[in-house]
């Protein structure tokens, strides 16, 4: 596991607070690298309060304008979700997430995300995740203040980092790179253009079909090799609808 | 586990929205009991905002004068520690600890132990405890926010009380049932088949094509609606070479 290469990326965050207490959260833990999705008070002296000796977490945290911005360089993205959505996504709990990510970190930039706090993460900002995890609960009373919740993910990023025997993975020694998380968003509009070319997919009644194979795609993490090859048989099949017409 | 025989006890607490924030994190992870010692101001509008739907657990929260009135009924007690003292005292982390108490929790009341903010459980205080508990964090920044920390150990007793040990997979609950190799060795041929047609796979030098879609294919493990709408598009894709022809 290598910390450096986990970011933590709070979306639209409304009480300055929470950044402060997020921040203080991740340096506890060894985590550093924050980014704020358009915040709603930043920087602010209730959030320079709340961090105490992580303000430098703080200053160098990178505020950029939309999620995309924030994970693009990114092999990886998390989200973290309170509950179950209509299309269930491969989820995890956080110990699980920490397992399933600590080998990816070795030389893979992840990103956890983490949604307003009324709301949480959107349906639109879930479908960029590769994986979704949710912090169990009591079913009592299920919504976490999401600097807890920062806490609690890096907490667990921490003890699998610390304690952990390595293990081999499948992945290891894979024969290309794997995709960043910009490179999927180019081949997802790619296969959406090309749908409705071939007249498979109604763009006015496009049901689940494009989150569905969303979500297929992110399960597997498509190496640079795959993803040339199902681009090369999109423009293929483009060419021929063109011909038709 | 069980989670009634479990007090939280903070001592001195300083900050009211420490309170309410520690309210709410009990309450996420189906604590209730909350022992108040010498709190510096109790009730407080900072913590109730904090506290959120954890309201509840400060209004029957107990305010008492000692620490010894606070634990006069518990068969053990756990005090948090940040730091090694003078006297080595058995101590766990907050999972060991966890695991620790589990098993007294069914017919013994336990209690665990917050100190002030600014110094933490004094060493007359430590010596009230039958084991201490150590926080693991990065060695750089260790002082955590008390209500974090009160975060932090809910969460491994909930935990512990859940799983003991076991987490969630990542399928379960799928929406629709895996698919076959039977009918994953259908889908390569249709695959196979369409390529061929719209002139993207060359039979005669067809390279490292089909291996690699299915390695692919068989990383992600299709469920059976993606199989089909995977096989929708193909079947469109032939449509259309065929008209070509």
């Amino acid at each position: 596991m290598n910390l450096d290469n986990i970011r933590i990326v709070l979306v639209e965050t409304t009480h300055p607070g929470n950044i402060g207490g997020a921040a203080r959260a991740m340096k506890n833990m060894g985590l550093l690298n924050l980014f704020l999705v358009n915040p709603k008070s930043h920087p602010d002296p209730k959030s320079t309060w709340r961090a105490a000796s992580a303000n430098d977490v703080l200053e160098r945290a990178k505020v950029v304008d939309s999620l995309e911005d924030a994970v693009a360089d990114c092999h990886f993205v998390v989200g973290t979700s309170a509950r179950q959505r209509r299309i269930p996504w491969p989820s995890v709990d956080a110990r699980g997430c920490a397992l399933e990510i600590s080998r990816l970190t070795e030389n893979e930039r992840v990103a956890i995300l983490f949604g307003r706090e009324d709301r949480g993460l959107t349906n639109e900002q879930l479908v960029l995740c590769n994986l979704h995890l949710q912090i169990p609960t009591s079913d009592d009373y299920s919504s976490l203040n999401v600097a807890m919740a920062v806490q609690i993910i890096c907490y667990d990023l921490l003890i699998q980092s610390k304690y952990s025997g390595e293990f081999e993975h499948i992945e290891s020694n894979w024969d290309s790179p794997f995709s960043t998380n910009e490179d999927m968003q180019r081949f997802y509009l790619h296969l959406e253009e090309t749908l409705t070319e071939i007249g498979f997919l109604e763009p006015t009644a496009p049901r689940q079909l494009m989150p569905r194979l969303k979500r297929l795609f992110n399960r597997v993490r498509l190496d640079e090799m795959e993803l040339n090859i199902l681009r090369g048989i999109l423009s293929e099949s483009q060419k021929l609808a063109r011909k038709n017409r």
